[in-house]
């Protein structure tokens, strides 16, 4: 986190954040048998399935299920440093997937803070726009989430 | 399916899609079981584990993870009538969850399209705008997604 007058082992509230903010997430090596056991369950399509019919999809070879993607995404944030308070919870956002997650690959999350818009009519908590990134062991972009999480505002001492 | 001259029993190509034209899926029971399930590998927070620390949190009782909701969606819409030649393939969206999904619910999805592009560079494809909403029992929307996939051209005869 770059933010030096937050500690980690605090819960985050509103006020402890600020624009700009980076956080860094989790780490996860995607197993092939975990992207076939999700998209089994979740979205069973060929190219999530079977490495030969991947071969012949647009992915060219087999790829995770998006869905598989995000729900690692979440876990990766989950299981790092921008632990707000209360939990992180999301009311929505936008989501990409500029390339697919493969089979070996090593997952790792990048989140910064966009926005932040206390509410006005809740005045115990706000709005933070949180834009996290999803990379691959290249560096490269497999999903782009801008969320709005709610962060709640420190309990009166 | 709306379109009346859309065969389910056939994929659907670009030509097929029309704007307005409507899809449902298929209907999944939410089991408990599941709901914890799916948090204790990708969303390990409280109000997804446990009733009694799910009463204390926001959502005032246990509640699916929203990707937990959304993997289920995809289930859902690859179970239904938007069969698309290919594969359903989703470059991103934006996604919302107005409210959360609970053990027991029966949900649902409806999509509907509301855009339709033909790739200027790729002669071969287009983008189709589809917005999934998933719904319970009561008809509220606990999903709302509104994606932009690839729709591919019929290949000649």
């Amino acid at each position: 986190m770059n933010a030096p007058d937050t500690s980690l082992a605090t819960r985050l509230y509103l006020e402890d954040l600020v624009v700009g903010q980076s956080f860094r997430g989790g780490s996860i090596v995607v197993e092939t048998d975990a992207i076939k056991r999700f998209a089994q369950e979740f979205d069973p399509q060929p190219f999530h399935l079977d490495e030969t019919e991947a071969r012949d999809s647009l992915f060219g070879a087999l790829a995770a299920s998006g869905w598989h993607t995000a729900a690692m995404t979440m876990r990766m944030l989950v299981d790092g440093e921008l632990k707000l308070a209360r939990g992180v919870i999301g009311a929505g956002g936008e989501i990409g997937w500029p390339r697919p997650t493969r089979p070996g690959d090593t997952l790792r999350v990048e989140s910064e803070i966009l926005e932040i818009t206390p509410s006005r009519s809740k005045p115990d908590r706000g709005m933070v726009k949180v834009r996290t990134r999803t990379l691959n062991q290249q560096d490269e972009v497999v999903q782009d989430f801008t969320a709005t999480l709610i962060a709640w505002r420190r309990p009166a001492a």
